[in-house]
């Protein structure tokens, strides 16, 4: 049967690759790469020279990413019809694969989290004829990188953290200890009206343009919302993370 | 000045190490390694092995950590007064590198999750006398074991997800659509009331005696609970984690 590796390759940094992200690699006949060509060349990159540091011998397959189509959809209709359509060009890559051979879909960070090629595999799975199984080698994510880059743990002492959008944090607000906040495209964090708690912010982490504030957000909210503007309008792109506390350890 | 290096190394399988974490035990001139002699061999030979298979000339220290005294102490002062004892073994360790040497920790798991390395070595900086600073790497956390053997994504489609503890579970109930429960000592997952809530566990994951099951809460539970009871009774200790889901994908 064909075999597909999704393999989490953490977030920026080619040393957050894993022992066994290497060897399953390595185990695979064809690297599927994915080249968005939207900008991102930056995060191409990145996928290439993991391929170059760590890949003996294997051959590199490169291929585009549909956009994710908005207009007249709702977010979740959006998203199933994209999946759709990065089905059919998974099923063809799928499909070109040697009888029993295998490939390897290299996984931004890791494939649990936010990220849908799990979903994806499996609804090709579900859809086409063909035979195949998977297995999945974790990454490191952003959340870790963030954490590490911060020198914090995420959580208070015993104390739960809730991973979530920007688009709910605007919606919600803030409701717990530790909110660590993804795809945020609004600022959400500039639209909390608490100024004690505390932001660990991160963009670009693991790469060379790596940068990390922290403060009050009260007090560094604006500064964060000028560097993210600056940053996002040099490169062309960005990709941040935050962490928002409030409390401290060992406060009942 | 000293230099600490405070690394994560996954779960239990040896080759959840990265390439970061390798590059920085061979930067350390010690590696100090926890002996617990609390029926946990098993994890002292990971962390053994993992040094085995990864260092290059670099020297191992072993040392003991003391159990967290519960009597008479309320949750937070009991871990208090641990941090406070396990700083005091940490001052003495680092006390005794050369000058400008560097040490280790290697962490089960992220540093960043529910691990007080981080917290512990801030505290000898603020406590003891020692100038030294300190660096975190990033480790495959037991979240990312769990979905990766289930191959499942631990969010639904832009929805949250949180991170507490058995013990909150208990007390407040399935709250959120996805809910990763560690620290479990009580197997709050069997008391809550939501038969068709769908339950992803792990026990040892990573290791040779990696469990996972899956299902319906209310047709698995029972299972789990006799499957855990023996498992830990023939380990003489067990590590489990699980995630909670609600609803599905595309669902609003
Ligand atoms: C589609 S999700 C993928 C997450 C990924 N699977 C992971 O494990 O981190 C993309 C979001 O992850 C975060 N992210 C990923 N890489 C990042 C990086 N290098 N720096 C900052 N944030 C990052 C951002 O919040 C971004 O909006
Ligand atoms: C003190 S916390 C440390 C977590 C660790 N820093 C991490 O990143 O996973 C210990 C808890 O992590 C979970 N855990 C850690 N390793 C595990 C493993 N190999 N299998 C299952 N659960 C594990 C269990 O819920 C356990 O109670």
């Amino acid at each position: 049967m064909k075999h597909i590796h999704i393999i989490g390759i953490g977030t920026g940094n080619p040393e957050h690759v894993t022992i066994q992200a290497i060897n399953a690699m390595n185990a695979a006949d064809v690297v599927f790469l994915p080249v968005k060509g939207t900008g991102k060349e930056e995060l191409a990159e990145i996928r290439r020279d993991i391929c170059e540091r760590y890949l003996t011998g294997v051959r590199i397959l490169e291929f585009a990413v549909p956009q994710r189509q908005t207009a007249e959809r709702t977010y979740p209709q959006s998203v199933d019809a994209w999946h759709g359509e990065i089905a059919r060009i998974y099923e063809e890559l799928i499909a070109g694969l040697p009888d029993d051979g295998s490939g390897a879909f290299l996984v931004w960070g890791d494939p649990s989290l936010y990220d849908s090629t799990i979903r994806i595999i499996e609804r090709v799975r579900q859809e086409a004829t063909l035979d195949f199984d998977y297995s999945v080698v974790p990454g490191i994510t952003s959340i870790q990188a963030l954490a590490a880059s911060h020198k914090i743990p995420v959580n208070l002492v015993g104390k739960p953290v809730e991973i979530t959008t920007g688009r709910r944090l605007a919606r919600e607000g803030l409701t717990t200890v530790s909110t660590i906040v993804m795809l945020d495209g609004e600022q959400a964090f500039a639209k909390i009206d608490d100024p004690d708690a505390e932001i660990f912010w991160g963009a670009y982490l693991g790469t060379k343009d790596e940068i990390v504030r922290s403060g009050r957000l009260g007090d560094i909210a604006a500064d964060i919302l000028a560097l993210r503007a600056e940053a996002r309008q040099r490169h062309g792109w960005i990709m941040d993370i935050y962490l928002l506390r409030k409390g401290r350890d060992f406060e009942e």
